[in-house]
């Protein structure tokens, strides 16, 4: 058997998410499809984060196992064409030692979030973004979001589905920059808590917008109580962008 | 009457171009279906280009008259309401002077035209990008497009359905910037022939695929024949960016 690591794309929008669902499309799914008619094999696939529906990947770290003698260029074109019409792409394949784990090798996970801060509907960038109207402050987000770096208790940002052991997670980083009129918010950490990017998001956005004062993100992340949760932001502007190994 | 200059986004995906035609949806026919339903006038909206099938736009320029009175907020977003859910968006509406036209006032035009320099399909950006799988020469391409830059015979880049009055053009820029794994050639020029930036793409591709050199695209230039031209761009790489007036 051989291990293969794989680097992801997807578009989220028609998925239930990254893991195999019985009531409807996922990504594993398609993926193991593919392997499976590509090799006579049954493969299972792990990825480093499950995403929820509607959420993006540029560049998802994956892994799989099979018996069949296939060279890495062979192995990538043969899988991106079985995955067609699937809104799913190989980028990269990589041979890896069989104690290598997509999941638990993993050190480091980052997330983009896009939010497009304007009036006018997204004609090109539907269910690729948050869309909000009002102009955001930008410093008062920045301001919230220096509440949340660090190692904390995330309950608040938690959904009730998470599996996580435990609610306290280490956040590297969390940043807020603006390109032109979308508003970048970029998360890493280690691991995250299930709807943590969001649930963080959804709050710096309550914070641009002028409802909650900076202050309340340090509330709501002290009261360590999911009711205290301003908003959970929409999928569609969220991105995994790396997995990070040693 | 008043005249509204408009800006426009769209995704060219389901349209058969801006004008409007007998087979199949146009962005014009779309926008002027939702100006009628707005304010019970036939409207005829006239815009900055024509683009074809599948070419997208980030800021056409375009305009009509409505006899309706109405503030700019609410002309905007209800235009925005009507025109769901085709993927057309009002960026921008501004009243202008009765003689204002979108395309017989504009004194210049810009173009992206966005290729994909990589092996995998395009899972986010399908139908928004030209993929080319092998590595592009950009300092070949630049060489090649420094002999289209200037006033030229542009027959060679011209589509047979020109209805141009001459096939002489000055091109005022033409540029080709590497992003990430994105290859970016815009093109400015006061006017275009029609396919004449995806006709010019196709042989900076060619170029950048070693396939020609970069002297070919002069002599393809120089032939001032059609059948000289190498290749021409698919329009889903191709967006309109900007109309410029006084």
């Amino acid at each position: 058997m051989t291990r293969w690591k794989l680097i992801l794309e997807w578009d989220g929008t028609p998925f239930m998410g990254w893991q195999r669902q019985d009531h409807g499309p996922s990504v594993q799914a398609a993926l193991e499809r593919a392997a499976k008619e590509m090799t006579g094999e049954a493969v299972t696939a792990n990825a480093a984060g499950r995403t929820d529906a509607g959420v993006h990947a540029l560049g998802m770290a994956a892994h799989f196992d099979i018996a069949k003698e296939v060279t890495p260029h062979r192995l990538r074109e043969g899988l991106n064409a079985l995955l067609r019409p699937d809104p799913v792409a190989v980028l990269r394949v990589e041979q890896v030692a069989d104690d290598w784990h997509a999941r638990f090798s993993c050190i480091g996970r980052r997330y983009l979030y896009r939010i497009a801060n304007r009036r006018a509907p997204l004609a090109l960038d539907a269910k690729r973004a948050w869309r909000i109207g009002p102009p955001l402050d930008l410093a008062a987000m920045r301001e919230g979001a220096s509440y949340l770096v660090g190692r904390h208790d995330f309950t608040t940002f938690r959904s009730v589905h998470c599996q996580s052991d435990s609610p306290i997670k280490t956040l590297d980083a969390l940043t807020v920059e603006r390109e032109e009129d979308e508003i970048h918010i970029r998360a890493e950490a280690r691991s995250f808590l299930h709807h943590q990017v969001r649930s963080m998001v959804g709050c710096l956005a309550l914070v641009g917008l002028g409802r909650w004062q900076p202050e309340d993100v340090r509330e709501a992340l002290e009261a360590r109580d999911r009711a205290a949760l301003g908003l959970n932001a929409p999928p569609e502007g969220l991105y995994f962008i790396e997995a990070l190994y040693n």
